[in-house]
């Protein structure tokens, strides 16, 4: 053992710290609150589901494993993207930088044609839409889809990998504010 | 359609563009390259499998659902920690504030015992480890374990949240790096 703290046997719920707040767990405020100032890379994921280019922002796009080479993410139940991005077959996941807000906007809003801009993107030569001043993105074959409350992770198979130099300076969202690196101070 | 962009019928990779390098996703290098400046928050994840307290700092930990509850993160085949974790029935996932870094640093070091210090650590009422100076945390119960590589995707089913002032100064993680919130530029 690797100290004398002693395993409790009641069950009752965890005691609030002074200067914080226990929620209910059925309420989804309390989850809400407790993610929104969790900080999150930006990525715009495109498909093509066969009726046409598709795509979200998602700021829950994580590395899996490097070998072989997974990436995942969460899509919304709530989202009308989520089923077309669902039903492709592979995707672009393009990791946003910080001059890239402009697109991590468009993506996130509904009601408008995120595609009306045929010049910010053009499709691959395997047919997903690529914005066209995306630095950083992978193209991945989608190999799971798990069903998780109403929303659906994805884990996907990297199939190419694009770096570049503007990846030093990555967007992050955090309580409905966007940032970048490394503007802010180091924590040492 | 949403615009006259066309979907050549070629398979040939995607070109490089200027200033960008395409990496051959074989190798892990070009993999870890593209998410290596993604900017993640940070949490520690701490357990109980029966055997004493487990834990380990972890940059993937996402929110999935609000309703119900869901959050999931991923575990390197690799960490020895992965195992325990994954055989443990709740986790306790604490969002990390820029003040914990000692925490994020110390969850992320091999060969140390990372509960040494008795004082920095308490047990919940239900048994697992609580970092006494964590401000946002969840406690939750693994829900599915699904294999991905060599790694495994844990989605758990939030029981309980707590939250607090000092979630407004998350700790980042961006190549290598710790930052904080909002000292960064705000993107507009």
């Amino acid at each position: 053992m690797h100290s004398d703290n002693t395993r409790a046997g009641a069950t009752a719920a965890p005691a609030p710290s002074p200067g914080g707040r226990v929620r209910d767990p059925a309420c989804p405020e309390g989850f809400k609150a407790a993610f929104r100032h969790h900080p999150a890379g930006v990525a715009v994921v495109t498909a093509d589901d066969g009726e046409g280019p598709v795509g979200l922002t998602a700021t829950s796009v994580i590395p899996v494993s490097a070998e072989p080479p997974l990436l995942a993410f969460s899509l919304s139940g709530r989202s009308s993207t989520t089923p077309r991005i669902t039903a492709a077959e592979t995707v672009v996941v393009h990791l946003l930088a910080a001059g890239q807000v402009e697109a991590a906007r468009r993506f996130a809003t509904s009601g408008i044609d995120r595609f009306a801009d045929t010049a910010a993107w053009r499709r691959l030569p395997t047919g997903e839409p690529l914005l066209c001043d995306a630095d950083v993105w992978l193209r991945a074959r989608i190999a799971e889809r798990v069903p998780a409350g109403g929303s659906t992770l994805i884990v996907a198979a990297v199939l190419h990998v694009r770096t570049g130099d503007e990846s030093r300076f990555p967007l992050v969202y955090q309580d409905r504010t966007w940032y970048t690196l490394p503007g802010s101070a180091t924590v040492d």
